[in-house]
């Protein structure tokens, strides 16, 4: 077991934190960019939130407004640009996922003076940013709490990004209330993404992971326990909280400590998005049962067995390939039917057109993996999700 | 639920990491100051290997050996002005939690150039420190990855300690390989350790804490798991690694977020080592059935039922009351029959001269608590344990 793990983002945490902002923000300079996606945050009160606070605590700010869910490089390089011409000394990013990593890049483009296109191709290591801050609205991507900004490069359709230890957020307000207004659908695929993130960490070859399998489980329990609930009934605190919290665990490195592999859903996901710009978490979840039954073999079995039996509490009792089964079919219970999300990729815009070049581009990705799988693998995967 | 969480410590995990220690300290300046206790760690290898990396990196160092397993405030004194005298940048540990929680402490006097008696009696927060490095040879603690540090007051007779963010280390370095010398007796007691700051997070009245709870039980069970493996196997890679990934984890605020209670054993070990400087964790595994039964009561049986079954596997279909009571003999079984840990306080030297002074001063950190206890209930728990 080897590895190194550093998350030095602080947390505020609870129902009001953002009044707070303002304060946290003013040691870092006087001038910030606020970026976000649509009117959402208009409507439901957390930009009036922000910006009160950073008003009360004499913060000029400028704003790039229209971030897109799969965010390109060219709204990167547009905030870039706000940055240089007026002496920005933080970004403050106020939404989901996608507006985190913008806020990132830019951040990243900011320090080194480059278009996010080079440093995405360079595959520079990010070591300098401006301060990144997060006023979080949804529970989905971990980026508030980790290394990495997922960018679409829409020239190369595909998803890179940047990665790098000065991304880590400095401070993240994470109000579970500020996620009560997220639609059903986007609180499924939200809660799809956590649970991708820790599959992919979870579904490893390393056997003397005990401690951070342990770890893994809770997240996945707490997929399943609330996801639901949180589908349903969406202003249970207890719900939003515990999804909130759970999931920057997913993916901040914690999961990951002493494991072998690389990931396997998400080397397919990203070249979907690129094609389809479809939402992310409908994409892993579509994908993930066809994954799970292409690589359930006799050397991979010992996972599926543990998942079924700590995850969706199967009967230890019954035969090994009959817990795989039945872990596989739970987690198309969990995803399609208590989820509600759908079932194929059809149904979310994908069609048979770039099967190819989807296959192509995941198979880069997947030489190495819990099983390495082929173009031919990914491509009788995405012909079974289609 | 809110919280706040912070922990920018960076780990090097894995067998050999020390041989970076040198380069990473360098950045941070050219005097050292290397904290350590007795001769074990010249007998391990440790010493050699800690300073070949900094001789190779062209540090300076002065050293303080001797730390004695509680750590006295006059032994920090000392380290401090040593720091002082000599210009030192910064401070490393190489050892247990004493010899970490000394150097947090010399980090702390030396930034505030003061005794540290007079920082633990005006219970300054811990702000500014001079950068602390640890390299670590023994899981129990967890000290390596948070900010506090428990130092006794020789002259009160009371452990009490410096706590803030500036007294988190800046890398520790966590090499599973360096505990393999670890004597039987204290692998048993570090593991009571881990699993009594795990105890004392987890039985909290908080009912929303799901995930956090799975958290807490990954590491319960990684002790139970591994912690007689690693006494009676203390070459056992994956058992000293599990518990050496897991030990911080059950301190630095991940499981504690969102919980209500100040915590219940430390309170009545803390004044007993400071009478009979014990070892920490002996003195925590036997009070802590003694304090289970105190605390068992309709109001609280839903916690012990939750631990029975996911943490020793109890059946749920059992009577709750049957459920709590098994649990409460599996932690027994665990602690005194697979740990070999002694029973009775008296066994490790305490009798019954000071049982008013230690209960006095146990009351005053438990008025609030899982369940509240009065001097005269600590009595009664420390008189079960004689």
């Amino acid at each position: 077991m080897r590895f190194n793990f550093h998350v030095p983002t602080a947390v505020h945490f609870g129902i009001g934190v953002v009044k707070d902002l303002g304060k946290t923000v003013a040691p870092y300079g006087k001038k910030a960019l606020l970026v976000y996606g649509g009117s959402s945050i208009k409507r439901n009160g957390v930009y009036d939130d922000v910006t009160a606070s950073l008003k009360e605590a004499g913060i000029e700010w400028f704003e790039l407004p229209g971030v897109e869910p799969n965010p390109k490089w060219n709204t990167v390089d547009k905030g870039w640009k706000i940055c240089k011409e007026n002496g920005v000394d933080y970004v403050i990013a106020a939404g989901g996922g996608s507006c985190v990593d913008c806020s990132k890049a830019i951040a990243a483009a900011t320090a080194y003076d480059s278009s996010v296109l080079d440093l995405m191709r360079s595959h520079t290591p990010i070591l300098k940013a401006l301060p990144v801050f997060v006023v979080l609205t949804l529970a989905a991507t971990g980026s508030e709490m980790d290394g990495g900004a997922v960018i679409t490069d829409t020239i190369n359709m595909e998803k890179g990004g940047v990665f790098g230890p000065a991304l880590n957020p400095t401070v993240s307000f994470l109000d579970p209330s500020y996620t009560y207004t997220v639609p059903k659908h986007q609180t499924a695929a939200g809660t799809a993404d956590i649970f991708a993130h820790t599959i992919e960490n979870y579904f490893d070859t390393a056997k003397d992971t005990y401690f951070v399998d342990g770890v893994a489980e809770s997240i996945l329990r707490t997929c399943v326990k609330y996801g639901p609930i949180a589908v349903e009934d969406p202003t249970n605190e207890e719900a939003r909280a515990n999804l909130m919290w759970a999931s920057p665990w997913a993916i901040n490195g914690l999961i990951g400590c002493g494991r072998n592999e690389g990931w396997s859903l998400h080397p397919i996901q990203h070249p979907i998005g690129a094609w389809y710009d479809n939402t992310h978490g409908d994409g892993l979840a579509i994908i993930m049962p066809h994954w799970m039954r292409r690589v359930l073999n006799e050397d991979t079995l010992f996972k599926f067995v543990q998942y079924g039996v700590n995850v969706f509490g199967i009967d230890p009792a019954l035969d090994p390939h009959e817990i795989a089964e039945k872990a596989i079919a739970c987690t198309e219970d969990f995803l399609f039917n208590k989820l509600g999300i759908p079932r194929t990729l059809s149904e979310i815009g994908v069609d048979d057109k770039h099967l190819d070049e989807i296959a192509e581009s995941a198979a880069r990705g997947l030489a190495r993996g819990f099983v390495p799988l082929t173009k031919e693998d990914v491509l009788e995967i995405l012909k079974k999700a289609l």
